[in-house]
């Protein structure tokens, strides 16, 4: 290998850690700003955070990056293109290619445009009035088909803003995943609602104070492996993960004195991405071979340890009698399995932050098709209640009575980001299959499970999945991992079988 | 006023406010780093610091700064130096100047000094062993002589690095100020030492709750005018105050359950460098007609509120009452004369951050004028111990019975900070007189203490020293406000009169 291409790739990895430094501080701020920023500090922040992403922007679009990427691009660190510098410079030539390409001032706009329409769909969904929103969404709409022009596309614009969030992946496998498990999915929930069998969720609902759910949640994320020696778990309206360096990932979660599982499964949810972040390779901080793969795959993570680990029996085995200890008053002449048919109680319900693990992926299937209808003219904004209407009724069996309860609850589309849905659906997948395998390939995991070990499957994800960054892109590492292509199977096998169980279907 | 002229001013407060805002980021990462940050995030935030830092230094000593100095200053700009723009330009100068003279090499020789040298300083007071610390310290003088070099000065070494915490301050006049006050104040120190009347200090040192201890000391931080929309009370091992931006000022405490004192006028204290910050003025923010006079104008609000006021007997009219009713197990039978008395015990001692306000200030003349004799060359650093000592106890009455106790207690020169100390007293000094002026012009001061009103003081300190920013230096400041220059009489009255009374002298 030629020293100059040696040098490039050094130069290359320098700059490109620099834009991920200036990155990082932004986090912080951001960080900050979501949970102890004093009021009044609001607007400094903003111009502060824009700032640092404005100089980080400018770093990672430098046109020296560019030529640097020319010159290693024809060297042998590109041939293999699963080494540390072939997915380096893979990816790093993704995200330049695609920064380059959209001109400053169409950035401009979408933020200026994504800003008003943020606080307008905020008062829309207020008074559930749609047409209120509806001439900004048009000019989202408009905005992105032209972020898409300008990012070129093979077979439709969707695919290009979908690379945003899921880089590889494209709308034509989204569709054909998502079609298959909707006709199954469509089929248990409704199979599901006609059960004659119901939880008892007010025990749920009991007094859970807030103080002793502090100590049960940060005990459950220490015990799923979350490292709070570079982590801390603190309060947010809105709960997030962030990674602020290479040994600083913290989580947040928000807590509700009568609802045992809010806070609980929130924090077994931003563990499993603060357990990801955590496991990232330091080695590689600040380049795509350290980083997470995609939405997707970081959605698999928290899920999986959120529903597969922590709405499962073997998990309550051993938290169960921690939970009647910590919980006497609540939970003392509660019977274990009403405790576990309650935490996994399943109900069409109108609102997608609050739906179960069945019926969650129903509202991001429905979400997924509007949005992909609307972006090729399929389907015009001002018919979307409707539209998103007659979907519900469809799969829920139910109609939301205000568009407020449907399709203004989301703040995605307000804030430009159309193509991100379909991740969380995505992530639910990949995490079963990978589960599945994880299943396989360790032996008694339930039992670990039972006795409160899970250290073993932390591992494996950790082998698997985390120490590998951004090497495999999602499609790729799940064959990798588990030997097959990404396949709902997985997930309906896992849903079916726990839920007919349940629900004695 | 030319046109040309206007437009260079713009420019470069538009470049000053960029490495400003900078600073502010690098601002919320220490905050962040003192505060929450997890341990295991120590060495990664040192290299994000050190970048902000790095970046903002950078912008600050553009040549295009100097030559844009260069334009306004030949313009009227310039003509009243007390005005916006005059003061901005002589701050912005004075600081450029002095940014640009140190060559960068020494910059990062004095970094890396420094970092070891306060590692080694920590194990070296641990062990009581000035000998380890010794060639470190003799380093730094030497790097310290060069930085003054550098700097260039009239009369001595010691001008230019007073100068970095105190600008525009003369060591002569320091010396002039401070011989005076010391001859007084031991005097009084040994009066005090000598009266046969002592406080019972045990009744502070009972149960105080901790979580009491934080709504105490929040309803003083509120009494005073802390603003909490815009600002914070956080737990530091160190405590501190940080403006973070112009509407974001945070303070931080430590609590000791057996101490009622420590978290309450640690919280005044900083309460008082907050409502400092607080008070400049938002339109000025990020030039330095927006940003504080000096360290020892900033330790005059401080100390201000928190002996002056917070030691008072006014101020403890209103709150001893509500400290009953907050700690009735500790003071229900401790009457008021005996607690008053006990927050104001003065004593001998050999730490400085434990020292009363009375013998605080003994401590720091010793510093002074040890750093200024080593500068001088008038004392050798192996010699320091014994000088130490001597001082010590003809100030004191007292020797330290060892260097842990002595002269290796203080983490300043270990971090290169030579000229620092004197701005501790020089702020009792400014605080005293500023005091007693406020006295003069608020008539019923006291009562309105004692009925918990302490606004119009606040108003008095915004509207005399807060909202004019860096307008007038310190020295100028005094006698703009007071109508006298500097005199360490007030300071004396204040103290004389007080432990007069209190130890019956």
């Amino acid at each position: 290998m030629s020293n100059t291409a040696e040098k490039a790739y050094e130069e290359l990895i320098s700059r490109w850690k620099e834009a991920e430094l200036i990155g990082s501080c932004a986090a912080i701020l951001h960080w900050d700003e979501q949970t102890y920023m004093p009021r009044g500090g609001a607007q400094f922040r903003a111009e502060q955070i824009a700032y640092l992403a404005g100089l980080a922007h400018k770093k990672s679009i430098d046109p020296k990056i560019g030529e640097l990427l020319g010159v290693v691009e024809k060297s042998d660190l590109t041939k293999d293109e699963f080494s540390d510098s072939g997915a380096n410079i893979r990816e790093i030539r993704h995200e330049y290619d695609k920064s380059v390409k959209i001109p400053q001032k169409l950035v401009e706009e979408i933020s200026r445009t994504t800003t008003i329409a943020q606080g307008i769909w905020a008062e829309a969904r207020k008074e559930s009035n749609f047409g209120k929103f509806l001439p900004h969404l048009e000019k989202i709409i408009k905005l992105e088909l032209e972020v898409a022009d300008c990012l070129g596309y093979e077979k439709e614009a969707y695919d290009a803003l979908l690379d945003n969030y899921e880089p590889g992946s494209t709308t034509e496998t989204v569709i054909k995943t998502f079609e298959g498990f909707r006709k199954e999915l469509v089929e248990l929930v409704g199979a599901i609602a006609d059960s004659g069998v119901k939880p008892d969720i007010s025990i749920l609902q009991r007094d859970y104070p807030i103080d002793r759910q502090k100590l049960f949640s940060q005990e459950a994320a220490i015990a799923i492996g979350y490292d709070f020696h570079c982590g801390r778990l603190d309060i947010a309206a809105h709960p997030f993960t962030t990674g602020l360096g290479p040994s600083d990932t913290r989580i947040t979660t928000r807590y509700n004195a009568n609802d045992i599982g809010q806070a609980f499964f929130g924090t077994l949810h931003e563990g499993g991405h603060g357990i990801y972040d955590q496991g990232l390779d330091p080695e590689h901080y600040g380049t795509p071979r350290g980083n997470s793969v995609s939405l997707g795959i970081h959605e698999s993570q928290s899920r999986m340890w959120e529903n597969h680990v922590g709405r499962g029996k073997p998990f309550w085995k051993h938290f169960f009698p921690r939970a009647q200890q910590m919980y006497p008053e609540a939970l003392s002449n509660v019977k274990f399995d009403d405790f576990y048919f309650a935490i996994n109680d399943v109900r069409p319900s109108y609102i997608r932050i609050e739906a179960d693990e069945v019926t969650y992926n129903l509202h991001i299937l429905l979400r997924f098709e509007m949005e992909h209808a609307f972006l090729k003219g399929d389907l015009v904004a001002r018919d979307i209640p409707g539209a998103w209407n007659d979907k519900f009724k469809n799969y829920f069996g139910i109609t939301p009575s205000s568009d407020a309860q449907g399709c203004l609850q989301d703040v995605h589309w307000s804030a430009g980001l159309i193509g991100y849905f379909p991740t969380y659906t995505l992530g639910n997948l990949y995490g079963a299959q990978f589960f599945e395998k994880a299943q396989d390939d360790i032996k008694y995991l339930d039992d670990q499970f039972a006795a409160g070990n899970f250290s073993e499957l932390k591992k494996w994800l950790h082998d698997n999945i985390h120490t590998h960054g951004k090497r495999y892109r999602a499609g790729k590492l799940v064959e990798v991992v588990t030997g097959k292509p990404l396949d709902h199977k997985y997930a309906m096998d896992y849903l079916r079988a726990k839920y007919t169980e349940l629900y004695k279907l």
